[in-house]
């Protein structure tokens, strides 16, 4: 068991609790592969997703996590919540809480929202991705895969490219990865790389590299997780088009040969096609981006059961 | 067990109906404070809940206590119902009949929807709102957070402040406390009370009393309930402005202390915080706010088994 | 139990397999009627609803059907996900297969789009509808209801009358209908009616029949089948007016006394009461559309079963 009420962040994790939220999803992969994938560990829990922002696949993953333990699982999506009437936070959280939620799993576009939440409910807080802050169990389940490939998280050389600097995923990843000794090398456009070092807060900044050049990140990888490309800010000309992206930052095939030979290809999805990601190494032997959406179904029912079960 | 296919509103219910749903209430109350939140009272049966307005918390309310109860709950809300196809409410509910489903808890601006429903269903209905007219189960759990805090439902002032012309939540609350020999004192503005005392049917019309005065409302009060402001009437021009509305009708600390010391301060949520009531009355000791939220789960737990229960 | 992982049309359906499903459909109609309408049989499997077009309907026959199984049943709607996001189907579909889902019930605009995904999925896919092409638990939710009141299949004359051009019930129901040698009879405005004889490719068109009028189509029916009006398609000028429309292709009761003294009428709702036909009949004796819908969720539980069973 986690000797913590919440999952808010990498951050606050130290070690050795990654290693066992790591340990146990890996106990509970075997359970997605039964006939009858259903244990009745959360029999009776009430879990509720509340999403601000719309997600189907992290949202679809803890629905799916939830009830392969068998908890109650209640979806509330901010198109049909009261916050369309005007209700605080805060109060949606003490609702839930009167109603004896277990767990309240939330993803909303301000960083620090669940914090807020944490602090006022009996419930557990889960973090699905608050603002371009922490996206938690996306960095968990990038471990996984990260670590059932590699067979370690340290000693590694990570490249994470793409809009670094709005990316709660790269955040939460460069907390998780550094902690472990592996190297981590943020490859952004100047217009998407934070503008200062020091927005990555990061306790081992030793482990952490900033470049402008994809080549440079790249070069003898064992692992490259791309970023999304978030179109919406695009439009806010942060990079030219679309064309001129996928040639300084996306990963061509040919660019992905200046990896390790046994590199991994990594994504939080959903990817573009040719935009962040040529088809044919989205689909290539090296990618493992299938395996990180099956890791984070375990992942989240370990989350889940470490926080909730008895 | 309830004599009665539905439970449409307050009107119709006599006192030991009344009685009995929130002794049940009490019951189940204790279910949800187990570490397995769950009995098996209803499983395999159906429970639908049929929204044409936008409800988080009613919604979410009927949806746990359902799934405490181990019923199997369909949510269906009208942004992706075949209304939008224009099909009648009619054949909506002969369908979910068809399917047979045991209960559709349906809100609808429509007052009467429910009753129209039942006409035609085998399956229970449970109104949880039609348009201005009544929202039972609110004034329910209203009842049982009263008696559980003043050990009584009789021999009480309760202010009721608000837009009272609109709400069915005051609607169904008049016809509840009334029928067990409470004082209720509706107080509104001018523009938000009934035209005519004949608006709001009661059989004890001698425990209603209406007051444009807030002062007289409060004084002395037992219970003060605060309705919500919908903001969508103001914009009708109700009233000037939200601090012209606080200033007469809202629930400040000096206000709230006119009334009894061991008031309780009431309000259905979601709340306006600085509209109808300060902030540090809404989170003060005086305030059942969340206690009203929880029993509301429990009642709701009540009034599907009392309905479906075998 | 099916041999075969997927059901995306009836077009690929053999007389043997449609009548594996009705008998099996016939057997689950019964856990409909019980008390506690559930059975262990898919305990632990994840049927995942996918809908890229509103259907209240469908959507809830499916997630009931798959309920009283006992599956876990998630819902995903086009408006919630990550398509808005622009990810590929291909890639959605691929994301659900790496969370275990074991059945994708898929509706879609676009023909074809579930056999798409059924080639890339382990999962088994469900076609729920795609684009003007095939709708097969329609179908044989419409053969069952037929079967059960006329005690064949076979040597029965059908009309189909209304939006045959665009109806992706009538093609498949002229797959099903053909197969077992009964006489369909496709009714249409000329603007409405499939350009060429070859746009339903039907391996007995012997059986089938095409016709402007429905007095000719009708005559001496034994059943009646008639489609829903697309307001969208009417807006498209292909027929001049509600009341004109009525007039040549709605179903009066005058009209439907052509047909057989023993003719059943039905429809796959949502109908539209006055434009394609009149009250009177939908709610008359002949009226069958209510038992068309108790139908549909024991096809659905017969092919959950078929596909997904042990």
């Amino acid at each position: 068991m986690l000797k913590r009420k919440d999952l808010l962040g990498i951050q606050d994790l130290n070690r050795d609790e990654i290693v066992e939220i790591l340990d146990t999803a890996e106990s509970f992969q075997e359970v997605s592969t039964r006939p009858i994938k259903k244990v009745p560990t959360l029999r009776g829990k009430t879990v509720i997703n509340l999403f601000f922002e719309a997600s189907t696949r992290t949202r679809t993953s803890f629905e799916i996590a939830g009830k392969r333990l068998s908890a109650d699982v209640v979806n509330i999506s901010s198109s049909t919540s009261s916050i369309s009437k005007g209700e605080t936070l805060i109060d949606t959280a003490r609702t839930l809480d009167a109603m004896a939620a277990d767990c309240v799993v939330i993803r909303h576009s301000s960083s620090g929202a669940p914090h807020t939440l944490a602090k006022l409910t009996k419930a557990s807080i889960v973090n699905a991705g608050d603002g371009a802050h922490e996206h938690p169990t996306q960095a968990l389940l990038d471990a996984l895969t990260i670590r059932q490939r590699k067979r370690r998280l340290n000693d590694l050389k990570i490249a994470i490219v793409g809009d670094v600097a709005h990316s709660r995923v790269a955040r939460s990843n460069v907390h998780l990865l550094t902690k472990f000794g592996s190297h981590v090398w943020l490859c952004a456009a100047p217009t998407l790389m934070p503008i200062a070092m020091d927005k990555i807060v990061c306790e081992n900044s030793e482990y952490l590299h900033l470049t402008y050049s994809m080549d440079e990140a790249i070069e003898n990888a064992d692992v490259v997780m791309m970023l999304r490309v978030q179109f919406e800010r695009m439009s806010e000309s942060f990079f030219p088009s679309i064309r001129e992206y996928f040639r300084y930052y996306g990963l061509s095939r040919e660019r992905a040969e200046r990896a390790n030979s046994d590199v991994i290809i990594m994504h939080p999805g959903p990817i573009n096609r040719g935009v962040e990601i040529a088809t044919d190494v989205a689909d290539g032997a090296y990618s493992v981006i299938l395996d990180q959406v099956s890791a984070g179904v375990a992942v989240r029912m370990a989350i889940l059961y470490l926080l909730l079960g008895v």
